[in-house]
């Protein structure tokens, strides 16, 4: 037998990272609500309810709205095992990380992977994905709507006009931005849609909402294949989500409390007030971050509000200035990722974590350690900038 | 926005069906633990204490011990993805559902399937495996130690011998034995094996325990072709749960939490405890449905403890029954599957929910139903037989 151990007793931190961020209490309290069954009729009502804000989330009428039972890189497999056949043709959009993972998860299923690359920081260009679409018949248009490994925001209205033009269907990754930022599947016509619960919906991993458009539904139940995996086969999985009611696999039913929680919490503030809140504080850390002397990093005009990414000044260590943070002041935020490591730090204001008091903290913090590093940064002037907007 | 929805206020059930069971209250408990990231040092412990006492359960020293980041399920699709390639030959035992789904799980990776098959209720005898094992060069035996469906639990190290003897590798399912019943990776040579938590873990639905030998491991890893599944890809998942740490996808963390408390929960009481409280409580259970005139469904000598299969008797509705026991006494107790849907009723005493009290409260409860229904049964017979042999 194991070897027991201590009493379960995590630090208590501020979550300013790439994600998950903090939760909301009602959220962490739903967590702990008893078990019933996943076909009780009361965890059915429960699921319906919700679809139901989940669509109001999306701003979408899909019929096919729901949560995968996995986290956020789930629902990207989702969409592309449901959607793909071998020999298919996959436009992907790569300006970081999300974009290039796109294009590993497509090739899996058998996908002929056009790459359309866009330095890191910079959004993808709807001339770029014309130019892609030009060369040949293709099935779908990948993209990645908030690349959390750089912060930047790319458009999708107008490439979704260019893809459905050539008879696409359109494939977005909001695994950060919904919630924090408006996400319109049905204004902007997106075809399939993926998210995350632990970025600005502050539920804690293990979910991702997807959304499918009848379109795409259609073309799912008429494949001429199976889908390659099972436990994210959305033809089956449709026949529990609808009214059905088949089993497919037990639903994990705390984390569906969790999320019809998170989802109350957001439509209560409502969405309007949420981006609001997620651009003010942004607009107050960017502040604090440029009188502090600090550059950002991300394509100016399409920062994303909840996940900024900074420059580390010349001379200045990343690795100690992120350890400091954690054990001096209890606030996690991200350094950068593949070439990027070492260079950049992610600052994440998600959802409940989006408040003007933990820019101050990290603003204070941050400047703290800066100066620990013999960088010269002048006091308190991050911290009063970030006041003075937010 | 979606019109808001009342309170989360789900009816109190007492879990008496095939999973999830009710979890202990330390386990909800840790649910409402405040997040920390998936990288945060805090974390890493964690994930160390879970594999530790996970490998602990599964009576393993396989290093590759983890929990997959979903449902039982998952766990099933973990292990075929990743040991199958197009045109290994499978051989599969299947004698319920679950078997059954191995079968569409394992076709989908491209495997040549063969079906070995036994009469439901009914195990998987090694002379069956050992006769499709001489037809053809085999990779990989598999079998579901505990079907769920059936309530007959299939002795696995037999067979491990002849898959072994063959040259093959040996994959079993304990979604439903695992915490309940011994279970011993190490002494069968089972190469991979995957279990869930809401059964006798009695932690909520959302995790897949899995551990791979160090065989099953390098096979992963010198595999000619990238694993279908990108998020079940353990040679990747691997360099997050190992020394390296680095970053594949977010971990549930809540889950993981409760997982952790749910194993600490399991190794204070003790592995030959827990076996025997579950053994002591089916035997009650069964003295009490036998006492009632009632037969028990699967093979004797080869009975769950923790799943009983009870035919329906002749005459009785089955649908009015369960309802009653869930609107009346807020029990859930499961239906047939499949063929035996209506035709058998199956009662978990799995885990936190194996008590002699649920089991008295379920033979009471019955009796009431079944008598509503003009069945005749001894007033009090079931209950006193219950009392008198848990």
């Amino acid at each position: 037998m194991a070897k027991l151990v201590g009493r379960l007793n995590p630090s208590q931190r501020i979550l300013m990272g790439p994600g998950p961020s903090n939760c909301h209490p009602r959220v962490l309290r739903a967590m702990s609500t008893p078990l019933i069954g996943h076909l009780d009729p009361d965890f059915l009502q429960i699921m319906d309810e919700t679809r139901s804000m989940l669509r109001g989330l999306f701003r979408t009428k899909n019929e096919f709205t729901i949560a995968v039972s996995g986290t956020g890189s789930a629902g990207m497999e989702t969409c592309f095992v449901n959607l793909i056949e071998p020999g298919d043709r996959v436009v992907i959009g790569i300006n970081g990380v999300f974009g290039e993972r796109m294009t590993d998860v497509a090739a899996r299923c058998g996908a002929k992977v056009v790459r359309v690359e866009s330095e890191w920081g910079k959004i993808i260009e709807p001339d770029q994905i014309k130019k892609a679409l030009a060369r040949g018949k293709t099935k779908v248009v990948a993209l990645v709507h908030a690349e959390t490994s750089t912060g930047a925001a790319t458009p999708i209205e107008e490439i979704s006009k260019i893809a459905h033009s050539k008879g696409a269907l359109l494939l977005v990754d909001t695994v950060t931005s919904l919630g924090g930022m408006p996400v319109d599947i049905d204004k902007w016509k997106v075809d399939a849609c993926y998210s995350g619960t632990q970025k600005c919906l502050s539920c804690p991993p293990g979910l991702a909402p997807v959304t499918f458009s009848e379109k795409a539904m259609k073309l799912v139940r008429k494949r001429k294949r199976k889908v390659q995996s099972w436990y994210l086969d959305m033809s089956m999985v449709e026949r529990y989500w609808g009214q059905e009611r088949f089993y497919h696999h037990t639903a994990p039913i705390s984390m569906i409390y969790a999320l019809r929680e998170a989802l109350c919490v957001i439509h209560e503030e409502g969405l309007k007030a949420r981006f609001a809140r997620h651009m003010r504080n942004h607009r107050a850390l960017v502040a604090g971050l440029e009188a502090m002397g600090l550059k950002l990093f991300a394509q100016e005009g399409h920062r994303l509000p909840m996940l900024n990414t900074v420059e580390i000044p010349e001379g200045v260590e990343d690795v100690p200035v992120r350890k400091a943070l954690l054990k001096d002041h209890n606030i996690e935020i991200g350094g950068g990722l593949g070439k990027f490591k070492g260079k950049l730090w992610r600052i994440g204001l998600m959802g409940h974590s989006s408040t003007l008091n933990n820019v101050v903290l990290c603003l204070g913090a941050l400047e703290k350690q800066l100066k620990a590093q013999k960088c010269r940064v002048a006091s308190g002037a991050g911290v009063a900038a970030a006041l003075a907007t937010g």
